[in-house]
């Protein structure tokens, strides 16, 4: 009989394809099913909570796999990790109710974009970091963040790519904020669209450069148009923190809504 | 006629043998020889502030060279950043005075080791990182570093390959604190013995985890047998911070004596 199991994974995303199995390319699911699948000894599946595009990292990956296999969550954790390549580690497994699903059954999704301020491109943490040889003022973009806050609309910053259903998404929090040469883009929502962060933060920076008014957040967001929004900002930037479930779940604190 | 110059390097030491060039193998100081060399038109010699082992990092590494091509600052820095590994990078170049060196002008030496504290191994960071499974104690461990500060003897912390002619040096700080989940060594010395920083965490390590008292580190220290203190800690956790250089030569602050 099959036993459900709740996964969480950090990951390194620079090495790779993106969360997503592809015919070819080295992938974090690719990975992951491989590792999973030798321990179980059988072909396994594994479901995440948040699809991570080529070079996006994670902190705490959730993900579930089903499994006939008879091992306790220790077994299942550390033979995972001595199949996994070391830019991948699985930090914990919990058996979980069967109608528990990794991605249906989250509630919230979290991200951080960092971005380096300075004249010079980063060598330490560049598989971490966007980079801008521009100032950018970080109370600026944070008082147009708060413009587009709550449920709405965000066709104008969903790539043509998006295969969500529809375009509403609760936005809870988008807070931005400067430490050192770093200005740091915090995130959460219900769930995002493709390419949503990336797209909310490339609008941002022209604001946050002066060459648009804060207002232009909302204006943008009203007006629902892609094509007139800023650029998509590269991925280096861009740390999936992870996905936050109902406390039912009986899940660790870390993915719990509080 | 030559002018002399000092550049601020900034590198990720992963993909690296060490600072100092082999006759086999990528070295930083290879990279930087051939990208200064390239933009100077003739070949360069650079001198760093403190050679880096294989796999350590540094967050600013000072060096001189000299050359008698003509290229202001910018186009030195410029120059040299399009022909480095994206691992490496010049932070900022400046002339100085013919008889500044970046070694021997040095009056300090700034270290930082970090340690991550949980069951399973890093995947984001895991080039700057060292690990325990094993819990330790910060606190305790701050206390024994605090014997052995001021002008000593540190034959027990000294590899037997340490070419340095004598064993004494002054070590001003070594605070040991912890943020989270990791514990941080921050570590200045006027100049360090080849492995000292590795060879002095590595003790402590064993204070930490409460296998040898607090007062364990004076004793190594009074001892000066290198047999009978700890391992030698990886080198994964390891940060060159940079040198300080005294108000006179007209460097940036940060590698200024305050």
């Amino acid at each position: 009989m099959n036993m459900r199991y709740a996964m969480a994974l950090e990951y390194d995303g620079s090495p790779f394809m993106g969360w997503q199995k592809h015919h070819t390319g080295a992938t974090v699911q690719g990975e992951v099913e491989r590792a999973v699948s030798f321990v179980a000894d059988a072909p396994t599946e594994v479901v995440c909570s948040g699809r991570t595009d080529a070079r996006v990292s994670a902190r705490c990956q959730l993900v579930h796999f089903d499994s006939g296999a008879r091992r306790d969550p220790r077994a299942w954790l550390l033979g995972t990790n001595t199949q996994l390549p070391d830019a991948i580690r699985a930090l914990w497994v919990q058996p979980v109710a069967d109608d528990f699903h990794a991605r249906y059954s989250a509630r919230a999704r979290r991200y951080r974009y960092s971005l380096l301020i300075r004249p010079v491109k980063p060598a330490i943490n560049r598989q971490f970091l966007s980079w801008s040889r521009e100032e950018l003022d970080a109370a600026r973009m944070h008082e147009a963040a708060q413009h587009i806050l709550g449920e709405q609309d965000f066709s104008a910053f969903r790539t043509v790519h998006c295969q969500a259903k529809h375009p509403n998404r609760n936005l809870h929090r988008l807070d931005v904020s400067r430490a050192g040469d770093t200005i740091y883009f915090d995130v959460q929502a219900n769930a995002f669209l493709h390419h949503m962060v990336r797209n909310l933060v490339g609008s941002l920076m022209l604001i946050g450069k002066g060459e648009r008014p804060v207002e232009w957040m909302k204006t943008l967001l009203d007006g629902r148009d892609r094509t007139v929004a800023g650029p998509t900002a590269p991925a280096e930037g861009l740390m999936f923190l992870g996905a936050l479930y109902p406390p039912e779940w009986g899940l660790p604190a870390e993915v719990t809504l509080p």
